[in-house]
């Protein structure tokens, strides 16, 4: 298969993505399209590899940059190495796209070039959070959409459910509603109404019902489905308080030499527990609802994280992840209509 | 003053809420009304003072729970300690109540039974976050209102700007808008449209624009403005986060004998840390809106903090909180009219 990466998006682009991208062809044997500015590109090659097979270079002059209005970039950049990498999913020269860079344009460009599976309203970006129990919940949407519907939200846990059975390798997801209480009938008119829909749902989803923003590290879900603005919510305060909290404990650990000398001999275990939320072991965030695997790796992407985000790419595409999800919304459409004419009849 | 509490409400009720209630009556020289079961109240009370001057005890022999539905329960429990308690507000026989039970009915029974301000839609409730520099964030609204408008939100910046000026004493308090980017234009169409609002404010306020749930603990906004549903989400990710990452250090001191011994060696500096995030130190949480001071206390409050809690509605009845809310409002409501009239005639 042939993945297309943006060289130029992330913090340490270029170097860190074709650095990543050298270690997933080793790892995969996949053939990968670097997209960007070739000069560059070739010269972190020849640097770090022997060989440049299998890898081929998509000339891109220009850069889209997080402080572009997604959108707009997307019209006008046409030379970026992102509308060019999307333009390589679209045209069918490469069979799913890795970048690092901004997610706005990400999200757009994977919406408005490599277009929507038939069925699906809204695709949604699903990150992968790791719990305290050594597991991942799935929170989706965590950023693409906000505004949602609850049909949105019920597509999101159909996509949601097949990405973790399928990729993630578990039987039965647990699917919870993000919300801000445990019983049914809490919370605002989206969860409300989403919780009936989930409930009631057509095809098999093991819905347990509400989950509240202080139940999310405990790993008391597969699943956590929400809009994306709340998504993105939740995923902000866990990373910023995860890592205020680390710093204001280093802080209290310099207050006397007794707390210094105990700073010492406990390193390995605060290193020990930064890696339980180290998102380079994870790979990136799907956006689901897409034709084509699209993976938005995080920002401070290093080498490993973009070779772990090439993996999941090759994981739903050779999984048939996309044709899974089609199916299933396919027949929620039709087993909804046959519903509507059953009550119709009757 | 008299401040009237509920002495059923809360997980350590009614044990620490009398004792707490005894100390507030000794510090601060007020009326204490206990509202609850008289002989369990009295049986605490003999115990814990010598002398029941300035407390008084309304009887009740019912108490409204967490698994009560709020309106429900206010309205079948005619003789719960709350009910009694916010009908002896109504009554004026109390300036000010005080209750660590259920959230739902103490909110509900603000806005039922006591009453909005004149021009005020939707009372907030607002929380005060400890941030990692030592100061408070007020989260407004925590938890009061779903599904918002624009100009609920305009209300709470508003109400929370008088707050943090009168009562926590901040010059020009630092106004910024919970949201899921920096730029202005970013969000859902609430903050969108909030922004606006707060942005061309007809009555001063310090807005600094928005802010990222990441960035809330670092303390760089003294308000920070939202709908209830995000609010709740946001310190519930807080709370359960702080909690979950102190947990998982623990766990992780005791992989060794050497991370054991670094553990005790440490002790002191987990504690302090953990210190600043104690809430009994702030009281309780004020619902701004209503005609007259309601402290929702901490749930596991213990005698500090009811005491704390009592402290606030004396603050806020003293400062004359709720007559600024209401001279504000009716500002906000005949500037605009004003302002309306005068692109009409132009």
């Amino acid at each position: 298969m042939r993945i297309v990466v943006d060289a130029m998006g992330g913090d340490n682009a270029p170097e860190e993505i074709v650095k990543g991208c050298i270690l997933a062809r080793d790892e995969y044997n996949i053939n990968i399209i670097l997209s960007g500015r070739e000069e560059e590109i070739k010269k972190i090659l020849d640097k770090n590899t022997l060989s440049n097979k299998n890898i081929d270079i998509l000339d891109a002059e220009e850069v889209i940059t997080n402080e572009d209005k997604p959108v707009l970039a997307l019209r006008r950049k046409k030379n970026s190495s992102l509308v060019k990498a999307l333009n390589a999913v679209k045209n069918n020269e490469a069979d799913a796209i890795v970048s690092a860079g901004s997610t706005g344009a990400l999200l757009s460009g994977g919406l408005l070039i490599i277009g929507r599976i038939e069925g699906i309203e809204r695709p949604a970006l699903a990150t992968l959070l790791p719990t305290m129990n050594g597991r991942f919940s799935m929170l989706i949407d965590s950023g693409a959409n906000v505004d949602s519907k609850p049909e949105f939200l019920y597509d999101f846990a159909i996509m949601g459910n097949i990405y973790m059975q399928n990729v993630m390798g578990i039987n039965s997801p647990q699917i919870a509603l993000a919300n801000i209480g445990s019983e049914k009938g809490k919370g605002n008119k989206l969860t409300v109404e989403t919780y009936e829909l989930l409930q009631n749902s057509i095809l098999p989803l093991n819905f347990i019902g509400n989950i509240e923003a202080r139940e999310i590290l405990q790993g008391k879900a597969d699943i956590i489905v929400c809009d994306g603005f709340v998504g993105n919510i939740i995923l902000k305060s866990l990373e910023g308080t995860v890592s205020e909290v680390m710093a204001g404990i280093k802080q209290e650990l310099n207050s006397s030499i007794i707390t210094k000398i105990g700073g010492m001999l406990i390193k390995s275990s605060l290193r020990n527990f930064k890696k339980k939320f180290d998102y380079k072991e994870i790979g990136g965030a799907p956006l689901l609802g897409v034709k084509a695997p699209v993976i938005k790796a995080h920002g401070s992407s290093n080498d490993i994280a973009i070779k772990n985000a090439i993996r999941q790419a090759k994981v739903i595409y050779e999984g048939n992840i996309n044709n899974l999800i089609e199916e299933s919304i396919m027949r929620r459409w039709s087993e909804n209509v046959w519903k509507i004419e059953r009550s119709y009849f009757r």
